[in-house]
C-alpha cells in the first residue's frame, strides 16, 4: 500500500534579520528577495508537485495567519493550522502531525521551513521522494542533510554514521549527532570529516513521530493528545470556538522546545535517524548577505533591485522599490530603502540586524519595528 | 577722507558637489550645512558688520535671484545684481565693481564668496579692517591668505614673496605667484616654504579693479563699459528693459574666466597683488567630507542631523531629515536622504559628486538634478 504524502510547510518565523523590510507584520517567508515571488510562495511551488494541493498544510501562527492565506491564495483555507504562540518547531510539527494523522493514519510527512532558498527544483524534489522511500523503508526519522559549499557558522551541522544505502542515486548514512552553529575552527572540521548542513527539512510518518514524541516529550505529547480529543476529527484549521480555547490552553503548557532536541538527539541515540546526503544548492537565506550571495551580481558584484546606479561601488546588494540609490564608491555594503526608514550596512555584519531591531527598540523606535 | 566700504558677495554656484541635497534651483550657499542658518546667511551674518546693511551687495545668477532675495530678507532688493549667465569671478567682480564705483567714486569692494565656512568671526573681521587699510594705501590688489591646516589638494595657494608691513596684528606680503589645485606632494612643499590657501576673499577700490581691467581684460572692460553708459546712473538691480538686454548681450560676449587669471596673476607680475596672512579658520565647504570635518561629532567619529541611529558605525555623516536612518557597522560613509533620491557614498571620495551628477544625466536621471 502506497502511503500519501503530506507537505507541511512551517511559517512562522518573524524575520527581524531583514530589517528594515521585514516587520512583525512582514516576515521573511513572505519578503520577495530573490524573485517575484515571495519565499513562501517559491517553497508552495516546489512542495505542491510533491504532495499536492490537497496535502499541503501550513503552519503559522495566528497574527500572520491572514497573510499566508492571502499570498497563497490555491492552498485550500482549511490547510493551514493557525498556531496560537510561537513555541519553537516542536509543538508546531507535532500539531500538524495530528492533522495528517487524522486525515491518513498512515500518511507521511515533509516538513520544510517556508523561507528557504533551492537552486535545483529537479534535485530537490527527486531528494524528497528518496527520503519519502527511506522514511517508510524503515519508520525511521529522515533529515535532509546538505554538502556544505563553506564552513558556514550560522548552520547546525549533521554528523554522519556509517552508510545505510542508495536511494534514487542519493547516499543515506546513519545519523551520530547533530551540532549546533559551531565556531568557525570547529565548522571547518566537520566538514573535513564528511558533516553535512542540517536543512531543517525532515520526512517522517505522522504516526512514528507522534509515537516518538509520546517517548521522549510526554508533555507536548499529552497537549496534543487533549487537542485531539477535543477535535474529535473535525479539522484543526479553523476550529471552533471551544477546539481553539483547548489549543491555547495546552501549547501555553507546552515547552518551547526544537523538533531537534525534543526528539531526533534521543531517537539518533537509538539508530532510527538517517540523513540523506543532498545537493540541490540549498541556503537558509539567513541574512543579507546570503541574499547578496545568492542573486545575480553585475560585473562589480553589485545586486539589487529598483532604482539604482553606482560609481565604482563593488560587491553591494541594494533594495530600492521607489527612490533613486545612488552609490559611490562604497564596497561591502547592503541598503535597504523602505518609505520609513533606511539601512546602511556593512553586509559581512548583517548578521547583526536581530541585533540592532533589539537596538531600536531600547532607543524608543519600536515603531519602526512593526508595521 | 574716509572711503566706504562695500561688501560684495558672489552667490552664483551651483554647488553640484552637495547633490543630493544641492539642485539647481538648491545649490550650496542656500544649504543648511553646518548650522540652522545657509551658508550665505552665515556670509551675510559676517559682511553686515563690516559695511552697513546698505552696502552690501550681492550678485548671483538670474535664475536664483528669488531665492537669494527670500533667503536674505534684510538686504535691500536694489543691492542684489543679477548676471544673465554665469561667466567665473572676473565678469562677475566686474559688474560689482560699476555698480559700487557708481554709488561712491572712492569706495572700497570686499568680496566674499557666499558659501565659505570662517570659525573666528572677530577675528575675520579684523583681517578684513586690516585688508581694506592695506588696499587704500597701496591703492593696489588685497588677497586674504589663509595659513593651511594641511596640504589640501582642493585649494589654490599665494606664493608668498616679500614682507611688507603689520596691520593690526596681521603680517601682509607681497605676492609672488598663484597656484591653482597641486598635487599631493606639491602641496606638501608650498605648506614648507610657507604658502597660503588661496581663501577667494579679496579687497581692492573699485576703481583699481575697473582700471586693471582695463589694461589687462580690454574685451571684459569693453562690455563693462558699455553696461555702466546703458545704466547712466541707475542701479543694476530691476535694470529696466534695455538695460536688461545690453547686460544680456555684452554678457554673451564675455570670456569665462576667473579673477586670477584675469587680473591678479598679471597685477602681481607688477608687484602690484599684497596677501594678508590670517588664520581665522576657514575652509571653503568644497565636499561632504569637509562638512563632516567641521561638523561636531560623537565620540566615533559621526555627525549628523535629523533621526539616525547606529550600531558600531564610525566617522560617518548623515543627513536625515525625515525618514529613519540606521547605520550598522559601515565607516567613513556619507549617507544623504532627500524625498526622492538617496545618496550612500565614501566619504573620502565625495570630491566625485560633482562626477555622479554628470554620470545621473548621462543615464537618463537628469531630473534629479534639478528641484
Amino acid at each position: 500500500m502506497k502511503s500519501p504524502i503530506y507537505s507541511v510547510i512551517m511559517a512562522g518565523g518573524k524575520g527581524t534579520r531583514f530589517w528594515p523590510l521585514s516587520r512583525s507584520q512582514r516576515p521573511k517567508q513572505l519578503l520577495k528577495l530573490l524573485s517575484r515571488t515571495s519565499l513562501i510562495g517559491e517553497t508552495a511551488n516546489r512542495a505542491v508537485p510533491i504532495s499536492g494541493r490537497r496535502r499541503t498544510l501550513v503552519v503559522t501562527v495566528a497574527e500572520q495567519l491572514n497573510a499566508m492565506r492571502e499570498e497563497l491564495p490555491t492552498i485550500a483555507r482549511e490547510n493551514f493550522l493557525a498556531e496560537p504562540e510561537g513555541k519553537n518547531t516542536a509543538p508546531c510539527i507535532g500539531l500538524a502531525a495530528i492533522e495528517v494523522a487524522a486525515r491518513d493514519t498512515d500518511a507521511v510527512m515533509v516538513i520544510l521551513p517556508a523561507d528557504h532558498w533551492v537552486a535545483d527544483v529537479p534535485m530537490f524534489q527527486r531528494t524528497l521522494y528518496a527520503a519519502v522511500e527511506l522514511a517508510l523503508r524503515h519508520n525511521d526519522l529522515v533529515t535532509i542533510g546538505i554538502k556544505p559549499d563553506y564552513p558556514e557558522t550560522g548552520y547546525g551541522y549533521i554528523v554522519k554514521d556509517k552508510f545505510v544505502e542508495t536511494y534514487r542515486g542519493i547516499q543515506a548514512y546513519q545519523v551520530r549527532n547533530f551540532t549546533e552553529k559551531p565556531k568557525l575552527a570547529q565548522a571547518q572540521k566537520l566538514i573535513r570529516k564528511g558533516s553535512l548542513w542540517n536543512s531543517g527539512i525532515f520526512v517522517w510518518k505522522a504516526s512514528t513521530l507522534l509515537e516518538l514524541l509520546r517517548r521522549y516529550q510526554p508533555e507536548i505529547s499529552r497537549g496534543l493528545e487533549a487537542i485531539r480529543k477535543a477535535a474529535n476529527g473535525k479539522p484543526l484549521a479553523a476550529p471552533h470556538r471551544r477546539l481553539r480555547a483547548t489549543i491555547a490552553r495546552e501549547y501555553e503548557k507546552m515547552p518551547n522546545i526544537s523538533i531537534d532536541y525534543a526528539v531526533l538527539e534521543n531517537a539518533g541515540s537509538e539508530g532510527r535517524v538517517q540523513t540523506l546526503q543532498a545537493d540541490f544548492g540549498w541556503n537558509d537565506v539567513g541574512s543579507w548577505a546570503a541574499v547578496h550571495r545568492m542573486s545575480r551580481r553585475d560585473a562589480n558584484g553589485n545586486a539589487g533591485n529598483g532604482k539604482w546606479i553606482s560609481l565604482s561601488a563593488k560587491n553591494c546588494l541594494i533594495h530600492a522599490p521607489e527612490r533613486l540609490v545612488v552609490l559611490l564608491g562604497v564596497e561591502n555594503a547592503v541598503v535597504v530603502d523602505t518609505p520609513d526608514a533606511l539601512l546602511v550596512g556593512d553586509l559581512s555584519r548583517s548578521q547583526e540586524v536581530k541585533e540592532l531591531v533589539e537596538e531600536l527598540k531600547r532607543k524608543g523606535y519600536g515603531s519602526y519595528t512593526i508595521k
